[in-house]
């Protein structure tokens, strides 16, 4: 019912994850309200994305450049890898100020679920970067597939390097977590994994 | 921390109504999952929308054309005219299949508190397709700016066409609401427009 321009984009709009007809239609309004300046720079700035993003060619980290920022920076320990799935962690973990390490990005994570078996992520990168590393940190999700993905890749790499450490990310009770709230998996890693008081 | 394409187009998504930081996060990420064929399509369509969305300049309703497919049905009677705030409403309004009239889509309501004035609408538009008329249904929402504006336009018509029939949509309980669920506001009005069963 709605004129074939606005059609047109409501369906694009709907490739974006969560969004359904109703949201589609009401950000295709908002662009119909916005100024030409403003979706001008809304469609460049898509394109721009599609031309200049990729992968990077060291740790998988998305970026404009051959390298990404952090694999480029020299004042960073380049011995110790954070294994993550995706850019988003990445950003994520940046945030806290505490990883001077670099990272490694899955952009996936194995899943019998999905389908997505471990010869669909690119392993020959990760076994290429951790050559020269002492420390090999598995930051995937504590979800069924980042833990059998954290389990293959810990397998594969103490086989390939058997002197590399590798360590997982600890598992336990959120910050401001309450005890009774939390499920029985999170309770049983987070007594499993206690750790001395000092 | 992201590469720049990546914060541009961020940026960008971040203009959309209920759009946050995290969202907008997510859907440049899926952006840079697309196919290229597909992000063209999407950069394409915002261009294309901004080249021919405007309003139809009979009713006010968004159109690629100089009038409204509705407005140029020459089945539709152009008799009863229903107003709306936006497309959106006449959207809804079509997807009954039960009104066989035209519209006249406001763009807007007055509000005290946004400090929408009356001069602010494009009434004469409005005063200009209700002259040939024989009912208006005055349709805005059943909230504080939306009672005011079908006040504000109930009397604008009844001044300027005395003979003119202006009716307001029935404000009452929605279907499947249930009385203890339902606010004062909605009960009072489903009891004093209450009618007698035949």
């Amino acid at each position: 019912m709605y004129p074939k321009s606005l059609n047109e984009l409501i369906e694009c709009f709907r490739y974006l994850p969560g969004v359904g007809e109703r949201t589609a239609e009401r950000f295709a309004l908002k662009v119909a309200d916005m100024n030409e300046e403003d979706v001008t720079r809304f469609a460049k700035s898509l394109v721009y994305l599609k031309e200049h993003l990729h992968h990077c060619s060291v740790c998988g980290n998305l970026t404009d450049d051959d390298i990404c920022e952090i694999c480029a920076d020299t004042g960073r320990d380049h011995s110790q890898i954070l294994v993550v799935e995706s850019s988003r962690d990445v950003n994520a973990m940046e945030k806290t100020r505490e990883f001077f390490g670099v990272y490694h990005v899955l952009n996936g994570l194995i899943s019998s679920s999905k389908g997505v078996m471990p010869e669909d992520l690119d392993l020959e990168l990760l076994l290429k970067q951790a050559k020269d590393a002492k420390e090999i940190i598995l930051a995937t999700s504590t979800t069924i597939d980042g833990e059998t993905t954290a389990m293959y890749l810990g397998r594969l790499l103490k086989e390939t390097y058997p002197n590399l450490l590798i360590t997982r990310i600890a598992h336990g009770l959120p910050s401001g977590g309450l005890l009774d709230y939390a499920d029985e998996m999170t309770l049983s890693h987070a007594l499993s994994d206690r750790r001395e008081m000092r």
